[in-house]
């Protein structure tokens, strides 16, 4: 008897949503994008996902292959005055200083702990990876985590005097919603550390952490004395998951070619480039900073999230350029507070 | 009125489940493992399903942390009398060879024309890399994913005369949809290439590429002349997943630890080392081979799929190890055909 109930539940719910729960009949409902002004950016993203989940339509696409990557940086949180993963190395350093007492005189620490941004600066890519190796690296991965986890709970960014995980845009977790409810599988697809943001991906943005693709360091597996396993965090760059880096990334990670892909850099370029060379119907998107006075204008000379190039083939290409200033109603949940 | 009789056919649905679909309150249903004997291998899946979805039980676990990983030769399909993997290798080397006439004398390719399987063990592992290089390289990821298609579609097993995609395990798939149903993801953790298996692990097995962590070579991303974005598989290794390389490719790709781990062999062994060595309810699984009739006989003393150390440490553990023979009412499921 309650089987049949279930079948006639079952049954009925099919019946009343038009197919399968992915494959909804019904057009894509641009509600979900309450944060999105009524424009060109909006318009592209709904005639998109309703093209790709229209049953029977020219440019419908099964849902496993409904593939959505997003970089993290700039496109779904802040990345100014730096990006936040440097700002969590610094802070590290500062933290590790009293058991380095000779950092305060060594470069690139000196700097660091003088806050000394100009010192920092001209040490370049090498003090850069120094303070990555001394920060990053010589513990076990579930250490790792926990100290990402407290310096998220305590850290605040310096403009806003909130939670860095406070700085995401509003936007764009309800366009991440709209996928999912859509039928898409999200990822983010970063030059980040893949082991930084998985700490708070599922929270934040409720992307688990195998739909994390990112940058990453050899890691050893080691079976302790007592017969623990721990895998160890070496200091040797495995993997940089940015320019042509991404589509790699994807390849590897992901292992099907997204369908709809959305950056703030020339750092997407080579990912939006791979995601438009498929075949059947494409998304690309960037979101242009554009806006100084609720977050940051930048583009072509940032030397953070520099968007050049990627503009320049955006606009020859007619993929989709989000203005932050005209597009978004919203930037920050904490607005409307 | 449609909106009204969904909710009720919502709530009717969910009422009779009792709760949401992925921590449902029944018991998990033994009844799905058909292929499987009653018996300690069965009953142990079971008794571990049953605990860690009951909700509000002291071994519940949330279905995003329901992680099962699965070694893929030997554990979800034959392995014998070579890697399939292998198998094709040599294949192709045969269909290459009017296009390398210099191969007919020239190690290790001679060896694989002539079948002489004898000298071809002789070159060892430096023999097999040429054969790997020569066979999965220089090639773009599309095209090889074409190349592997075309195989499965005409290759035969050489014992049993079907497509190598009918030598799966029917217990295995019966498994996997278990697990699936009770809220579990399932990823296949393997040393075999990454971009071969994932040309048909979604048809076969229903795991999607993203959900397949295997051993990977180097892949660069070119822009062709043409504009058209390519990735091309160059012949340096970059990840061999077996072994101690299984943790590291689950942190990896995964980023979540599994509470549920099946192997086969001694590749396996650290993979179920640190599936075991997580807080909660644990599962760890072998499968041995011990059926020559059906399948094969092998365990310590073979060179394909060795089970020695492995068979010890689930013995002196406690893990739960399947025999073929006595805990699989049927292997393949042509058996029944």
């Amino acid at each position: 008897m309650r089987r049949r109930m279930m079948i006639v539940a079952v049954w009925l719910l099919l019946v009343l949503i038009g197919g399968s729960p992915l494959g909804a009949a019904e057009p894509a409902k641009s509600e979900a994008l309450s944060s999105w002004n009524d424009g060109a950016g909006k318009k592209s993203i709904v005639d998109f996902v309703t093209r790709v989940t229209r049953e029977g339509g020219p440019d419908y696409v099964k849902p496993e292959e409904r593939i959505a990557t997003f970089d993290h940086d700039g496109t779904l949180w802040a990345e100014q005055p730096m990006y936040f993963q440097i700002a969590f190395a610094m802070d590290r350093v500062r933290a590790l200083a009293p058991k380095h007492p000779q950092w305060k005189t060594k470069q690139p620490f000196k700097a660091v702990l003088d806050r000394d941004i100009k010192a920092l600066a001209a040490l370049g890519e090498t003090g850069f990876l120094k303070i990555m190796a001394a920060t990053h690296t010589g513990i076990t991965t579930d250490d790792f985590a926990k100290i990402v986890a407290d310096w998220l709970a305590t850290a605040r960014h310096p403009r806003f005097d909130r939670p860095y995980t406070e700085l995401v845009y509003q936007p764009m977790l309800e366009l991440l919603s709209f996928l999912r409810a859509n039928g898409f599988k999200t990822f983010i697809v970063s030059g980040g550390g893949v082991e930084f943001m998985r700490v708070f991906t599922e929270r934040v943005y409720g992307i688990s952490p195998e739909q994390v693709v990112g940058s990453s360091g050899v890691v050893r597996f080691q079976l302790r004395p007592d017969g623990k396993p721990v895998l160890l965090k070496d200091s040797k760059i495995e993997f940089v998951d940015d320019g042509p880096g991404k589509p790699v990334g994807i390849n590897r990670f992901i292992g099907r070619r997204p369908i709809f892909a959305f950056g703030n850099s020339d750092g997407d370029q080579q990912m939006l480039q791979w995601t438009a060379a498929g075949s059947g119907a494409r998304f690309m998107g960037l979101v242009h900073h554009t806006d100084a006075e609720r977050e940051w204008a930048y583009d072509r000379k940032s030397s953070v999230g520099r968007l050049d190039k990627a503009l320049d083939e955006a606009n020859a290409k007619g993929w989709t350029v989000a203005n932050m200033k005209t597009d978004w109603k919203r930037v920050f949940a904490f607005e409307s507070q």
